[in-house]
Parts: structure tokens; C-alpha cells; sequence
């Protein structure tokens, strides 16, 4: 059995196929027992539902490489290049498919610049995605090891778990021992776009000596990550030595940490920083991989008195000159965002970036609402990730419950994806996604039917939910699921079934 | 030592006096380390910091009556009257303290009907406090037995629970055996206002029978629960018979215990709900004990299909009827709401509750913004609860992981009061109240010093950050909080350690 199966019983994949037999995209599908009348005999049946699905083909081994074909027949363009000339790519088809929308929207979204598909051409076996605010809102999960802990095993069985609860990308942000070689474990395993922050590795390379980092090193390691397969680079070119007396007044400084190394090698060389005055060099880089950039918040708030401060704004503006450099060289290009900001902020960022970055998809960590949450920073995120959402950003990092205090495990993992995957979704709701609810509606009709194994399978966390019902019944009734009630209320309080009373 | 003290170590308990050496108001304040040079010499004095506190003497034994006296030596009016009355009652002064803010702002919110303080005349063993918009956003926390399980310690336990992690009130919403022991206990024991559904005993009188429910058995019951000293009571009397038809049409129906319960009634005997009919009469019985009415939203939306519908709407219409004579007999009012709402739908919630009951103070259960998340429902709610916060919501009822899957254990209890801290919180950051802030400045400023133990102690679970931190750190180093980094980046990589390089 898959681990799939596993946690989402009564659920199958499968794959609809597109206008060649090669386009073949997963969804899952959950099954649903039928409506019955108070007899038991059948009163109405409910269709299956099908969801979005991440998890990949569940193998051991690596993955297929659904894409090599596609890659081998086309024009070594971009998608924004292809989508700019009018072509509609294997990859927009199968996003079309997997967004249910049209194909004509995917590649319109991608020419402008609003999306993305994080798609390196040496990642065949990555499904495609995209990322951009007309489509479902997306979430990251952040694995890696750092200094003080993990191995390849164990950040592939987070990978793994990642994807089973639903992130749509997953971020390599290792910075400890054997960097590649857990990065090429990933790669190869992992049916997500993967991402990474490539000056960790260039830092890592030079001893984490932070002034013996240069331009060339960096550049050696750009190309060894392109060459594996990653299919978006956190690029930090936007903090400036401009920026760096604006956070020297802040309360929390800087909090990024490819923002403080780069703010550091400045200091030390007195000189602009080289992803800057290299930034051309890395768009050919990056375009011949058709790797997306994620232009790196290294100045995000660290805390909310540091919030939509200058230095923040200030690095805002240069990404979005950035950005026009990366699109003149036909890259794609995503941007980062805060951060700690309480909800009253949160407008002004995102209408902010949207205006100096002209529309390119924003790409959140949180924000975080407020600075007291440690333990249940993934709710503190949810909050403000709901609302950032909903006003228009376009992928959201998760933040786990670790946050602020170390490096999470494979249940931080599976807390963090779920808490981000209830503020995607209430932001697609929000945001009016065609058939955002539809979901919400069949578990809601389950409920009032008292389907309780339907209840746990549409859910988000069918195990979960499952467990708690069980876990709060008396022994003997604890895996009856014909019950017309809950231990919260017991049969002569339950309003659902009084509700079914009155209506007879 | 108290639960108190082993949960939140370096925090103590200050007292506040008042005009009077019987008005003592409750703080906690947390110590903190001084900032050091890199000698290790004091470079800066970090003051206390002093945080609302609810969790009473912690005494095992039944509570002091602090508000004995006070209530001896007055007039039989209510808060409302003496307010109107242009008086200021020790208790208006005590919350005045314990808002930081001035006792005529106090009085004239509550003249206004703004703002409430839930305190019978039978209940002096609790701490006043107020429920209005220009305050602090107040939790609720809903404990009590069913059917299918607790017992009378359980619920002492998870009352006592509720408070330590910040719980404003109690809701006890026993349904199953001893509801009047169970009540009697927590209210001698729980230094927060006490709500209860009376409904719930009244029905448990007559074994469970909705038909046989009288208005003289649940005025019978209403004194009972008065002459104990319940602080507010739900009740569910704008459910009218002309709502019935509105809610058939809906996906799930009636979801409110008391609002299904009094349709059943009103159906059963095809007449108007008893509720409606005797109002005046229980606004007798409530201005006589000073109990707060809180007038339930029987008809909120038990699925995102059925938010902001023609039945919700039309019944908070009567709620705000029901206001207007509850107003009149001197009686202090505050109004339930939803329910399940999809985000975009909670400020029209949030306008039309203001306008259409007079801005009485607005109390929500969540709101959840997606069906999909059992098991997480707690931040779910927290998500919907910071957004109607922010728009003018003063009271959030909790969720806890086990809602919609059965009865919450001491763990849920814990889980569900701190997402909503959270969320309170956000939304206090939001609005603006005065000084909301300071604490997370305070964590911050802690955070970038590297004092642990301070950052533990600041936030909302100190004993769960500690945990976390040590939980994921190398053996041997789990107990180091000297050093100026954790797990997650490492030392090399600690942005925190380079921006205090940066700043040398």
C-alpha cells in the first residue's frame, strides 16, 4: 500500500489525458457512498470528487521522465518566450487540464508575466505546475538540512511527505553536509518543481567564510544546481548597499539569510553586491535552463516593528527593476515577500508589489500577524497567508510550528503543509476560484447526511480527523460510523439530526 | 508551585489598586534579562513586561468574593443603568485598569450598549471584564460534559486549563449527567465570567424531549442558573417560525443546538417560540441579576453554501429587535454570530450585525472559513476570528482541533485558547488598541539579542517554545541557551548573528 493510501483511503489517482497521449495529468479522486434513505435503501447518489493532486506517481525508485519528450521536441525557448510567441507548450496544456481552465488563459497569464512554470529542462520528471494569481493559490514546503542535523533519508522522507499533503513545490534549503548530493537525491524523487538558494551551497563551497564568496564561485554553482534539474534560484540581487543603513535602524535587522550574507560580503568588499552587477550574466544562465527566478526578500521584516519600513520598500523597487531585466531576457520571474506583518500591513504590501514588480506572481513566507506565536507559527502564518491570498499572492511559503526555534521534523512537516493548505484554499474560496467550493459542499452534505468515512476522506487530513472522532468516543462505539452523532453533542442534542426531524 | 508558575516561568503575578484597596487588578508580568555587551557586561535593562492576566488567584479551593462588597453597597441596578446614570462601579473602574484606559471611556460604552461586563450579583468571585470593540478582542473558551462522557473534575480541570492559557470566559455547555453540580463547580472555582445555555439544562429536565419543553419549566430553570451565578446566557429567541421554511432550504440545515431545538418546539406545537413570546419577562430575570443576554444566532451557517443566507439574515433582524427591549428593561445585550463564512463574506457579516442590532457587542464562533479542515478547525477559526476581529468582532468563541468529530480533551483545550490568543491578538494589532504592541516589540527585541529564555517566556505557550527549541537541537546543547543560534540555520548561517556582525 502507498503511502497515499495510507492516509487518504477511498481515494484513487487518476489522469486525464490531453490532446496528445504523453499529457496524461493526475488528480485524485475521492469516492463517496450514496445518500441513503432512513430504510437504508439508496435515496441519491454522490459522484466522486476530484482534487488537485501532488503527490506524484508513488514509486520507490525516481521518477519517470514525463517531460523529456516535450523538452527534446521544441525550441530551447522559455515558457514566457513560448507563450510570448503564441505557442501553447505540452506544460501549459497539462496546467490548463490541472487547473481546469483553458490553455489560452495559461499561456495569455505566462506572456504577461503573471505566472509561472517553474520548469527546469533538465527536471523532466517534474509535473507541471503554475504559479499566478488567477489560478488555485500554491504552497511551498522549505525541507533541508542545516549544520546541526538531518540526512539525505530523512529530508527525502520529508520531500515525500510534503507532496502527500499537498505542497506544490518544495525548497531544497540545505546548508549542511553532502548539499548536492541531498539535492540530486530530491530531484530525482520529487514530482514537484524544487527550488533552492543557490549562495547557501556557493557559502558552504568557500567555508562559510562569507568575504571569500565571489562572483565566479557563485556563477560554478549556478550552473552545477541548473544542471541537476532545480527549476527556481532565490536570488537575493535587490539588497543594495543603499539599503543597508535602513536596516541598521530596525529592531530585528536583517532576518533573511541570504539578505544578511550578501549585506555582510558588501560591507566587507565595500562594493555592490555581485548578483547585482552580475544580473545579466545570471538571466543567460537562467534562461538557458528556463530555470524562474524567485527574486529574494533579503530585507523582509524580521518582526512587525519592522514592517513595510524603507529598507522593505526600498529592495521592493529594485526587484521590479529587475524583473524587466529578467523578462527582456525572456526569464520568468516570481517575487518574495515578508515576513512578519500584522493584517493592516498586509494590503499595502501586496498592491505595493503587484505595482513596482508590474504583476509578477508574489510569493510569501506567512506573514506572520504578530511576533508572539512561537510553537503555533504555522497558525500565526495560516492568518496572514489567508488574507495575502486572498488580495492577490499567488504561491505562499508554509511556516511550521518550529519556526523561530529549529529545523522541523517529518510532523512539523505534515503541520505546516496542512495549516497552509486551509489558507490557500480559504483564499481561493475568497478569491472566487471557478469551483473552489465544490469540495467544501460535498463534505458539507456528507455532514448533514452523517457520512461520517465521506467526512474524513474529503477532508484535508482524513487520518487525522478519523483518529479524533475515535479517540473521543466510549470504547465499543469508537469505530461505529453509523452513528447519526458525535461525542460532542450525543444523539439528543445533535442539531443535524433535529435539523432531519423537522424537515420530515 | 502553581500551574501558573510551572507553565510560565519568570512571570509573576502584580496587583493593581485601585481608588479603593478592594479594587486589585491582576497582571502578569514577565521578567526579563538585561541586553549584554559581548563582554557579557549589561548594556541595557529590559523592563517587565506586564501582560492581561486571566488566570485568577490559583487557589485549589473555591475563589475569594471580591466583588462582595461592592455589590452590598449599591443600588439594585444593572452595569447598563449605572452607566446611564453616569456612574462609575468599582467594576467599570477595575477593567478601566485592566484596559490600560480611562473608567469614563468604560462607563460611556457600556451606557451606549457597546460594550458589556458580564457579572451576575450571585457570582462576586469573578474578575470583571468587559466585551466591546474599543477593548481588547476577548476569547471564549466552551467546556462541559455530554451524553457520551466527562465528569464534574474533568471539567474543573479543563476550566482551570482554560484560563491559564487566557481564556476571557467559560462557556459551560454540559448536556449530559449533574449539569447543576458540574455548573456549581465552576462557578465557585473560575475567576472569568461564566455563560451557559439554558436551554440545554431546561431540556434535560424533561428528559430529553424537545415537546415537552414549557416556558414555566425554562423560567424555572433560568432562576436556577441566575441564583448560581451565571454571568450570560445564550438565548436562542430570534429563531421565529417564519426562519423555519429559510433554513429547510439550506444544505445543512440547523446547525445551533438551541436554535434546532426551539424550531423542533415551535413546529411541534405550531406556535411561536416561547423564547419570543415570553422576551420581556426573561428580561425580568435577567436585569434582577445583572446577567448579560447573549442573544443566540440559532440560524448561523453550518457550511460556506449556507453563509450570509436569507435565514442568518433574517434572524439577526430579530436579534436586533430583541436588543432594543432588552436595552429597555436595563439589561446589557451582545449578539452570536456565525458560523462557517468564506472570507470574503465576513465584513458584510461584521456591517450588518453593527447596524442592524445597534452596535451591541458582536460574539463569534470562528468564523471557519472553509468546511475542509477537521482536525485543524482550530485554525481555521483562528484565521476567520483574526479577520472578523480586525472588522469590529469583541469576543471569539474557540474551536479546538475536535470540533465537528466529538468533545474536546484538556489537550484540545490548550490548542484551541492559544489559536485563538493568536488570532485575538492579530486582530487587537489591527485595530489599533493602544500599546497592543509592546510585547511582540519586547520578543523581538529579545529574539535579535539572542535571550532564549526571554523569547520563551514573552510568547503565548513559553513551556511548548522551550520544548520545540530543545527538542530539535543536538544532545547535549538541548539546554544551552547561551547560544546565539538553534537547528534551524546553524550558526554560520544565523542571519540574527550576521546582522549583529554587520552592525559592529
Amino acid at each position: 500500500m502507498t503511502e497515499l493510501e495510507t492516509y487518504f483511503p477511498h481515494s484513487r489517482k487518476v489522469y486525464i489525458t490531453g490532446s496528445r497521449p504523453d499529457i496524461r495529468v493526475p488528480f485524485r479522486e475521492i469516492e463517496l457512498a450514496h445518500t441513503l434513505n432512513e430504510d437504508g435503501t439508496q435515496k441519491e447518489f454522490n459522484a466522486p470528487v476530484r482534487v488537485y493532486d501532488t503527490s506524484g506517481p508513488q514509486t520507490d525508485g525516481p521518477l519517470p521522465a514525463l517531460r523529456a519528450d516535450w523538452i527534446a521536441e521544441r525550441e530551447n525557448l522559455t515558457q514566457l518566450e513560448h507563450a510570448r510567441a503564441g505557442t501553447i507548450t505540452p506544460e501549459m496544456e497539462f496546467i490548463a487540464i490541472r487547473e481546469k481552465t483553458e490553455p489560452e488563459i495559461v499561456r495569455d497569464e505566462i506572456a504577461a508575466g503573471r505566472a509561472v512554470i517553474p520548469a527546469n529542462r533538465c527536471h523532466p520528471e517534474c509535473e507541471p505546475m503554475i504559479i499566478g494569481r488567477k489560478f488555485r493559490t500554491k504552497i511551498n514546503a522549505n525541507i533541508g538540512n542545516s549544520a546541526l542535523g538531518s540526512s539525505i533519508e530523512k529530508e527525502l522522507e520529508k520531500m515525500r511527505w510534503s507532496v502527500i499533503w499537498g505542497a506544490d513545490t518544495v525548497m531544497d534549503l540545505s546548508t549542511g553536509e553532502q548539499i548536492h548530493e541531498t539535492r540530486e537525491a530530491i530531484l530525482r524523487h520529487c514530482p514537484t518543481p524544487i527550488g533552492t538558494v543557490p549562495i547557501y551551497q556557493a557559502l558552504q563551497k568557500v567555508g562559510g567564510e562569507i568575504g571569500d564568496l565571489t562572483w565566479e564561485s557563485y556563477r560554478e554553482t549556478l550552473i552545477e544546481q541548473a544542471e541537476q534539474g532545480v527549476d527556481y534560484f532565490t536570488i537575493h540581487a535587490g539588497v543594495l548597499q543603499k539599503h543597508i543603513p535602513l536596516a541598521n535602524q530596525r529592531l530585528t535587522g536583517i532576518v533573511s539569510r541570504g539578505g544578511s550574507i550578501m549585506a555582510q560580503w558588501m560591507k566587507t568588499h565595500n562594493c555592490e553586491s555581485f548578483l547585482y552587477t552580475h544580473f545579466e550574466e545570471i538571466c543567460e544562465i537562467m534562461r538557458e535552463y528556463d530555470i524562474t527566478f524567485s527574486l529574494g526578500d533579503g530585507l523582509r521584516p524580521g518582526c512587525l516593528a519592522d514592517a513595510n519600513d524603507d529598507a522593505q520598500f526600498g529592495e521592493l523597487k529594485t526587484l521590479g527593476e529587475l524583473t524587466q531585466i529578467a523578462w527582456k531576457h525572456g526569464c520568468q520571474v516570481m517575487i518574495e515577500g515578508p515576513g512578519h506583518v500584522p493584517m493592516h500591513k498586509i494590503k499595502e504590501n501586496m498592491d505595493r508589489q503587484l505595482e513596482d514588480c508590474f504583476e509578477a506572481p508574489f510569493y510569501t513566507l506567512g506573514p506572520l500577524v504578530t511576533d508572539l506565536a512561537a510553537g503555533y507559527d504555522h497558525m500565526n502564518s495560516a492568518i496572514g497567508g489567508a488574507l495575502i491570498g486572498w488580495y492577490g499572492c499567488s504561491m505562499l511559503c508554509y511556516v511550521t510550528p518550529k519556526e523561530h526555534l529549529g529545523l522541523p521534523n517529518r510532523d512539523d512537516v505534515r503541520e505546516g503543509v496542512v495549516a497552509h493548505k486551509i489558507a490557500a484554499h480559504a483564499a481561493d474560496l475568497a478569491k472566487g476560484i471557478p469551483g473552489a467550493q465544490d469540495r467544501d459542499n460535498a463534505i458539507s452534505k456528507a455532514r448533514f447526511d452523517f457520512r461520517w468515512e465521506d467526512q474524513f476522506n474529503l477532508c484535508f487530513d482524513p487520518e487525522r480527523a478519523r483518529r479524533f472522532r475515535e479517540e473521543s468516543l466510549p470504547p465499543g462505539e469508537q469505530h461505529n460510523v453509523k452513528q447519526r452523532y458525535c461525542s460532542m453533542c450525543g444523539e439528543k442534542f445533535c442539531s443535524m439530526r433535529i435539523s432531519h426531524d423537522i424537515r420530515k
